[in-house]
């Protein structure tokens, strides 16, 4: 409640603004007796982080983890996970362009009318940057998820995508490229066309798709907190995130029953896949999948017209560094998002029967 | 948690299966002094109910509700709102060609999995039956909520498409044909398909769209809570939902952040609404309207190959009256959903400032 | 939250006013394939009921528990269940006496106060009666934990009490008598002196002792859900409770470590146990005993001078037929209680490591 | 769940060993635009410290808070606010009689047996260093309560109690003395036997009793999270409580209803208040006023046997400067465990009425 907890049991609070003194949270109900990787998790900061290529924001955040409590002897000891990370520019800057207007397409209006006023450096608590301590925490759940593999990839950049199923991709292929696409050819379009519209100074949306595979079956609890249904939640909670479909999504809406049903094998396996590896908001053990739709970054390097806090009408301009396109950067927070949500699940399900 | 209830401070909890004796739930949090229409709230539950018209299931049920607590002298009391459906039809039935096999694509063979065993008369828990709870529920928000304008049509079924705004639509339409799709030629040509698809002994996908107007700035609970990431896991949450988008949706990853954004009035409203009424996860008072896309009803009146439970081949038709296509009689399951999920957030933004 | 739900993962939410159409409840989470002995539940219902002896109030009530879901071919299903009791007399009373005025020391005046109006029929959902979906509710989580043992009984009616400590009582004895106390000569009194104090119009507090035996290690979960911190809230959640203790309690605050330190037997089990069984908030197999205080029930059957609505002093009388001591009836709903902290601390506990 | 979460509108997720790198907090739904008065709040911390006098332990612990979000230009902004408290002295320490052993009324055994394993150094997450942050948090409850009064004293130290009622004290004296008890004659007799315990190397036990004034009508959520059962929850949560009695308490048993029973003037005041200003769960505007039994502290400076992990018998002795008697320093706690539960009920109050 309040909205800054996820999970139940397996269950994260975070907390910090872009430009406070830290971003950071705690996590509970890690099993004990897990010995952790610290260096992944560090590793999968560094996927998220600002600066990490060319077509990413510019900004110098080198986003380094401090443990607090909950680990022993490199062991989680059952007792909750306190981390944080330390917001290294938070001094200097000039925020004079946003503390009088509103950005458009950002929360600072909504933010200002809701809680009466703002931290307006940066984007405070609506930064993306919130979304570290999730990476940190997500990091931390695929360890204890060990067999379940999760990994997430950039399928659509504007008008480019990839043209071939999930199954064709070699995921190996996914951190060979900036723009985080397994697909080499559509990836260097990708890049090139990602590198125009930074000479624009504008922005462009994308789309990244997550595949879940081992999946132990019962996973997920009906009614209300459906396997995607989670899911679904998890990853609209993302920054700039407008969709999410998952197995025959959209398109499935133009099918019919006697061809969207998969039928089984006699293993209950199921010949074709349009479920998504989800039946009746439970898993099947099959190939969970999902695309997940990004607009546009609203921060553009381009004069525009806005209103300050009286109404009055104002020139504005984006400054700074910010990101063309924010897919790439979102890969691991996708895969962090999932790594929460199964998390809570196989926790739960240790709990379904007598 | 485990999946039975929705909400933080309008908490819903339901119970019941398809063929138990009785459906219901118990409503927390509704504010006390609220005058309730109980017609209206049974008017709600008809729209949803089997046999209401031709491109529907003929099975009949009254569904009619029955209130034990919570309401005294015609007004909320602030106590908890429990009520019941009696299953009229519980009895008689024959599920031998059920109970030993499992459906394709029906939660038949999770529930299995994950509990040991299953309550095999129909779809048990796993039944859409389960959603009049929400409808009681949500009608009941409606009330609360007041002068928030809640609407939800169909938009799309099959290939079928209504190739307008929504803002083109009077809603006061989709009451006036089965479909529940304000455009009235469109609705022709979907009621004529359904009608093909039944008789076809299939099923076929669609779309509802749900809009919503006259919302307060504010509601919404970043960073997980957000608002459309709460309308997504609600709506994911009902059966058969494949995708959920909102604003700009899958459409907005093609555009560019400089048309994308959407320029403020010196109001605070905005010039175009890309951002589909919410900004940061928090309602800017524009309209909020969304996408929800429905897979084929499973249960086809087919003849086709599926498995029991020691794993052997059997072949299985689907019997009894089913819907040939879900959306008609999931829209005011839509918009009942949207209800709670804004009544909560109406309570939230309460407790905000000081 | 908003108070009408207890437990976590093996969660309770209870609807229902004394006089309204029924009382009941939603049980979540109680595992799938547990056999339920249904006569069980109801002969706790039988317990707690009006009318079952000489010394508790003359009100008829059968309290017969309907269940809606959940449970099929006997079996628990892991789904919800859903359940009510019948109030089979809320309309022909007399509520004159209670609706314009507000009897001393019961919740009228509050409910008045935060609710805006209350349902002014009996106690409204204020009222004990409440505590029957409770009774369900434990009745089953008894079940669910099979070799945990709980008893409870009446320890102290007024001055008068066991002098005994509980490990020299037979519990067998427990339902030898009306007072529900194991000691006989000491039940023989008590029952003497409530049958004084009805004679008088009066009414007289008196204490409940619980027993936990059979428990395993590690149930609790601390910091802020400790296993004594959750039974204290469940036992102060009954009506007219007024203080719990348990282990060495509000004597053991004159004792010196060196005496109150319980030393352990080389199995780990410990010599003394004055800590109770819980040791920083954990279950250590040793025995749980606790001792709740309940005041006298508030309505006495003597003339009063008490407030109408207007705050004008006016005269008024107890009605109806309302127990002279409430202990006796109260000791199923210790028992209840317990079993549904337990319940759920067992199911957490799955959850701990690895 | 899962323990380290208190509250659910303003909520508090606590993290930190006693010798781990820090411990803090995530305090989300303090409502926004707050002015913090930052010194009152490390004045607090300062009251929970130890080596404050000399009646205490003589660890040096400077106990400073770092503040890492969710307050800008010195007002809460609603968004959460993460904080830590740095260990000083987590490093050098000798733990090999504690790693290996088990210290009796200690939770060293039950942590082992429930983890799998232990943060050996010192009480680890069971010490009661955790609830510094607790203190923080409350500090913090207390500035958003304003005009509610919340105070705390030790009436009782082993069998030296004071004889008067609260309404006697001078709550300013509270502070006069190490004992933190208001009446100087009493305090010095406590002080002096503290003193005797300490050379004994032995412990003792005592009572904290808490009055809250100025409550506004209205607090508590009923049925099952009645002000005095969150109240009673939150003291039994502090580290070596044994009891939790509020109002008449276990001499309300005692009682008559003719006496017990608080007439009503005809503002709604009562004339006398044995309901300790609760009614129903229920806060009635009178003085809620509770008491709270601490066991002595377990750790005692005289040999002792005990068991290791192999169960094998070993001689073992307290080591380090510890509290001969833990009130005076849970005064604070007490304080702001009652602050937060006053809290939570206070917003969810503004959710009651239409």
């Amino acid at each position: 409640m309040a909205g800054n907890t996820f999970g139940n049991l397996f269950k994260l609070m975070t907390f910090g603004e872009s430009h406070g003194v830290a971003i950071g949270g705690v996590l509970e109900g890690c099993p004990a007796g897990i010995q952790l990787d610290l260096k992944a998790i560090q590793k999968e900061l560094d996927r998220r982080k600002p600066g990490q290529s060319s077509i990413v924001t510019q900004r110098k955040e080198p986003d380094t983890v401090e443990f607090f409590s909950g680990i022993f002897e490199g062991k989680t000891t059952g007792t909750p996970i306190g981390f944080a990370i330390r917001n290294t520019n938070q001094k200097s800057k000039d925020y004079s362009h946003i503390k009088d207007s509103y950005r458009p397409s950002h929360a600072d209006y909504v933010y200002d009318r809701k809680y009466g006023f703002r931290d307006y450096r940066g984007g405070g608590r609506s930064s993306a940057r919130e979304t570290a301590s999730r990476v940190v925490a997500g990091a931390i759940a695929k360890q204890f998820l060990e067999d379940i593999e999760i990994n997430a990839f950039v399928s659509q950049v504007g008008e480019i995508k990839i043209d071939k199923n999930y199954q064709e991709m070699d995921f190996s292929l996914i951190e060979s490229n900036p723009v985080r696409c397994p697909d080499p050819d559509t990836a260097k379009k990708m890049e090139a066309y990602i590198k125009d519209i930074r000479k624009e100074g504008d922005t462009i949306g994308g789309v990244i798709t997550g595949v879940i595979q081992n999946v132990p079956i019962g996973l997920g609890e009906p009614v209300f907190d459906k396997l995607h249904a989670e899911l679904g939640k998890a990853m609209l909670s993302i920054n700039a995130v407008k969709g999410f479909e998952y197995g025959s999504g959209f398109q499935g809406v133009k099918m019919k029953g006697s061809v969207h049903n998969d039928p089984f094998n006699t293993d209950g396996s199921t010949k074709t896949n349009y479920s998504g590896g989800i039946q009746g908001g439970i898993s099947n053990s099959m190939d969970i999948y999902f695309n997940i739709a990004f607009k546009p970054v609203a921060t553009v390097i381009q004069g525009y017209e806005t209103i300050d806090k009286e109404g009055n009408k104002v020139q504005a301009k984006g400054k700074g560094r910010h990101d063309p396109c924010v897919v790439p950067r979102a890969v691991p927070i996708v895969e962090a998002m999932a790594a929460l949500v199964l998390a809570d699940f196989v926790l739960l399900n240790r709990t379904i029967k007598k």
